[in-house]
């Protein structure tokens, strides 16, 4: 791979030095959902890394010809073998030095079940309180669960826009 | 290039036939603003295909390691001309036919003056009733703009979630 001019175009970009096909990159989208149940968040502990061992809101690559929350929903299916219903957009989060943009639904549990999935060490329901705060995976999932807790009381849920490393 | 499955991995994807590269495809971001200025809101006319002559709230690609606020900033000055503010995040649309997911922020003008920019034909500002209707460009557009003028009597700007061809 090298990197080099494209004619009509205004940035250098990756290309094939033996087949020449150029090799576009873009920022990749990846989506979970910030799912509760009565007083209690869905977080599930990773099986795999990076971060193998912590906690995350369930969150993965948006697939090709996929729709935004269809892959929150089989994400959160993967992660942690429960069904949810979504609400509404809650969060953007950038991850620029990753080249990745977050899309965090917020959503619902559909019947409060949570059986874990192949993704996950562990899967299950935690109360503000009973959050491990200090053994969370991502940035985002911290941002978005303490958005979440901040406005529940109100039962006015707004959107957020961060960017890590900004303050969570 | 050809398609085949790869070691470790559940899809088959794309690779080089001569190199053996994969190249991973993944969903593009279409970063926005819909940015208004006192009663009226921000359109450009598309200089370049598809849909050249159309208007369209100003938006493209989010390019690599880029935040997607900045990213609908400066297409809005590509387009436009004009410097925004960002307000929040708007309208997440998917269009999965296109294998893209749009980000539509709400934006202010910071100065109300519209110069136009090199992506189009022409940019201006427009009331509700002198949106060109139908001469928009895509209905991610309208999708937005339609809730944009259903909102702004309250004053309270919620989030949006669509998806291409629901109903705009």
């Amino acid at each position: 791979m090298v990197i080099r001019d494209v004619d009509g175009d205004t940035k250098q970009r990756f290309a094939c030095d033996s087949c020449g096909n150029i090799h576009y990159t873009n920022p990749k989208i990846v989506v979970g959902a910030l799912s509760y149940w009565e007083d209690k968040v869905l977080l599930s502990k990773r099986a795999i890394e990076p971060r193998k061992g912590f906690w995350n809101v369930p969150a993965g690559y948006l697939e090709d010809f996929e729709k935004a929350e269809d892959g929150a929903i089989r994400e959160t299916w993967e992660e942690a073998g429960t069904d949810i219903e979504i609400i509404q957009p809650y969060v953007i989060y950038n991850l620029p030095q990753a080249n990745q943009v977050y899309i965090h639904f917020l959503a619902k549990l559909k019947d409060g079940i949570v059986r874990n999935g192949e993704e996950s060490l562990e899967s299950g329901l935690f109360t503000e309180e009973e959050i491990p705060w200090k053994e969370m995976a991502f940035t985002s999932s911290t941002f978005a669960l303490r958005r979440f807790f901040r406005e529940r009381p109100s039962g006015i849920f707004t959107v957020h826009l961060g960017t890590f490393p900004d303050k969570i």
